[in-house]
């Protein structure tokens, strides 16, 4: 065999943001005043942190301020508990909400699916090829059916069948494995099942939902047989944060495509696909990266 | 001056059906059975037509066939009526429902308008570089703003102002107006007032408007805020033909574009117009081309 | 656990065209004149076949004609070589090419891959979930690496390292294993490696490839890196078939995706990805469909 | 008539950054070192500004980096030269190459046209809808025929025929012109005539072309005529700085759209006006919101 072609190795490909790099993301809100934008960057500059990123926001309606800062910790010479604590007189200072994490500290991730199982391969074949900077320890399911996907990519596989009887004990269930994993975000993954809202209370703005409609049009259950009754000439697909109002929740990623007379429900379905695993692949991607802020039920998206 | 470019005369650009050319369109509509396009365009074949153009549909929930043939009359050696009703007979015979259209009897179509002149722009921008092969006699409006784009185009420009009390006389003199001048179809180019349910039942999918949203996502008034309001990370802009009631009639185009946290109302207002411009023009062209059917509130857009 | 939820079932998803329904695709092309379609629909209709699709072309550059109908089989009471020989009695006299397939008939494909796995992962997802109607009986690779995929989708996987000593008795062993498996369509999915003219020539429009530039930007190898070099704003993929001249072949399918300053090399490699697997895809479908007819090195594509 | 319904009123419609108010643009560029967003942002705050928008870019290939900041001079209480000068005092230390700008002195564009109207209307609605926030105090031209056009904007029309003999003599007035009217930005919007690179050199990064193919594909002329003959799937506009390697310069907002073999190049024609008239009116919007940065011949676009 001839020479090995290091350099069309997939497995070398990087998002924009090299994972686990030794970088920090510092994540603020308040009410916008002068003097904010300084104060941050001086006072990482003082911690000897080089600034790698900034993006921010100034809602002119709500008057409020966001910002994402991505710093460089090699030349931080100081520990975790004290760089949060000397921003955190900082940000206290200024009454900012604010959240700090690392780069190497990768989210731990699982993924909810059903019997569909494009947006669970798709999830999966991106994290292997270096997209998602993420662990996904386990995948959870209603069905035994996917079971032979999650071998293939050695992940563990629970299965937890719900009916009506037996799904506040289930949910339980469910809850303690996440816990016991340190499981920071779930995905569902065209999960064909609703989480009781004491559940979503669990993880606010840590569950990840794909809606296979642009909503708010096309609400509730059979979107793509709305969409065809209706005659619309696009189909899209929503992923947003769940609440315990159904597809109500703020919205990450929204994304479209084309349609015409010749589509039949079955033709929406099959092209809606793509669209799906898209969608929520880049929420996911955006979430993992502390790219999202979410305020009154919308978010702020720094990408 | 040099040679004239006259390769480069915007005013020779073609549409793909060369306008006003010596064509006709056959529109049928009947339920599906063997036979249905051999003896179409058998009988198009016996009268000398040449067909530049077919395409078909069959809907597998109604079991309905649609078809759309263009053809060249230069080989025809007989008049319209005999040509007409040489048609109908095969027609009559298959229980189709039909329609003969002929490219050199360009439609006349009235705009109408209020106070905002994109999309009443973007439409004589169009016609006058020949995409749009049809006449445009009149504008019509609410107000008088807009008076000096119906001049700079020479076309009359009429002013009806609409009170709750005059609407039912207003629009009584506005149809005289249409009638008067033989309207085929009407658009309505940002019109911002409701037209009545009578006149609707005059121009019965003859009437397009243009809608600011991605129907049936936020229906009614001020979609803009709506979507501003909800979060939404794409915008969209509908055409549709008028039925009596509001913003339900049948699609014709979709169209949408991706925004973000950074979009303000009025950006979304002012992004919004490139869309909704484009969106009516399409729909507008392919009305005039005879490509559209309608079928239980769905539209088959041969395109 | 509850109720099969059968109608979820992504496996019963459907193309357009049903998969393997009983049903023929005839493909002509010939000198446009008066008649064709009527010759053809009525000799059809002769042969007891009902029209399920027809779309014409006629090139106004050339004077050719060209059209694809599906019918159904079901009420044509002879078999097929009679049906062939009444359909060349008649696409004889006319001086037209044609080529007459059957859905039934399941095209056998060869996948070749080298170490990437994103596009041969999609392909035989889709394949999987009903979307690419075909057998797929083996996949070839110069490298071992990507044998477990192929046994997660039980597929015979092949190695042949090529060197450049080698290549000339690798191919012809590939092309005799080609040939032992009647194998109708060769798809390069990012198969790093270029095929001898005399390979090409074995398959001609049967050999699909899938370019990672919007062709004729970037010919040649690492067109991401010429991209990234020249500063562009968009980055694309073009499917064509495989012809001597490399990167020459009739275009297929083209899509491109919007990128900026902030992509690096590796950005542009892994945002490259969807594009050329969804571009790939839509090509194979389309010629598996017979939807392709290829003229003057352009691709007429019936979709 | 009713009453005014002023929210309709397109005249309010504002871009994202409101036009002509109390706000200044801070371009700077330089090697990247720890720091550098620290002292930028605390000097602003020293000098009473307010930060609205902060955007930066590294280039790790280089180790360049690149900074956006629009600050509000409200709360800035000195002058214009005293504003500089303590600015540039921060950015020598730095050895940053910056520049300095003021909403409120808003850019003068010159258009130069042939005979090609549709760039030249999309640019002066956009003008008077407020989306770019400039003057158009003159549109230039080598023919007479688009008079009528700046007639109906009220904007001085110039016409400059262009021989071989006269072409020298020509720019040299044409030069004159521009310095009379202090023009600060030239558009060529769809200018069928060849600057020469002397007048180019004049107007380093400050002319913006529009090029009608995606560059790189497709240099020099009838671009669409090539794209139509190498068979494309889709055509695209460029927009670009000038420089005097035709074609060559950095490219600034590129987009496509699809086509397919039933587009002669006529249609291509048509299309591509569309997608021209956007991609010029982006790039010339950024241009006028100081959010363009050129390095190595490439564009870094703050949108």
């Amino acid at each position: 065999m001839g020479a090995h072609d290091s350099k069309n190795n997939p497995t070398q490909c990087k998002t924009s943001e090299t994972p686990s790099k030794n970088t920090a993301r510092l994540l603020v809100r308040c009410m916008d005043r002068k003097g904010l934008v300084a104060a941050l960057t001086q006072r990482l500059y003082e911690l000897g942190a080089n600034i790698l990123d900034a993006d921010q926001h100034s809602d002119t309606t709500t008057g409020l301020f966001f910002q994402r800062i991505r710093f460089d910790l090699e030349g931080v010479g100081i520990g975790r508990s004290d760089l949060e604590s000397r921003i955190r007189e900082l940000t206290d200072r200024f009454a900012m909400e604010m959240k700090l994490s690392y780069a190497q500290d990768r989210k731990r991730v699982a993924i909810f699916v059903s019997r569909y199982d494009h947006c669970l391969y798709d999830l999966l074949l991106r994290h292997r090829a270096g997209e998602l900077d993420c662990e996904i320890p386990l995948i959870l399911s209603n069905h035994p059916d996917l079971r032979f996907v999650a071998d293939h990519f050695g992940i563990a596989f629970h299965v937890f069948p719900i009916t009506s009887q037996n799904k506040d004990s289930q949910e339980a269930r469910e809850l303690e494995l996440l816990a016991e994993h340190h499981i920071d975000l779930v995905v569902l993954a065209r999960y064909m099942q609703v989480l009781s809202k004491s559940f979503i209370a669990q993880y606010p703005e840590r569950i990840i939902n794909i809606h296979h409609s642009f909503l708010p049009a096309f609400l509730g259950s059979r979107p793509y047989h709305q969409a065809h009754e209706r005659g619309v000439k696009i189909v899209g697909a929503t992923a947003h944060y769940a609440t315990p109002e159904l597809d109500q929740g703020p919205i990450i990623v929204q994304d479209v495509l084309h349609t015409s007379h010749r589509d039949s429900v079955q033709d929406l379905v099959r092209k809606g696909r793509d669209i799906e695993r898209a969608v929520l692949a880049q929420a996911v991607r955006c979430h993992l990266e502390d790219r999202i802020l979410v305020c009154c039920n919308r978010t702020i998206v720094f990408d």
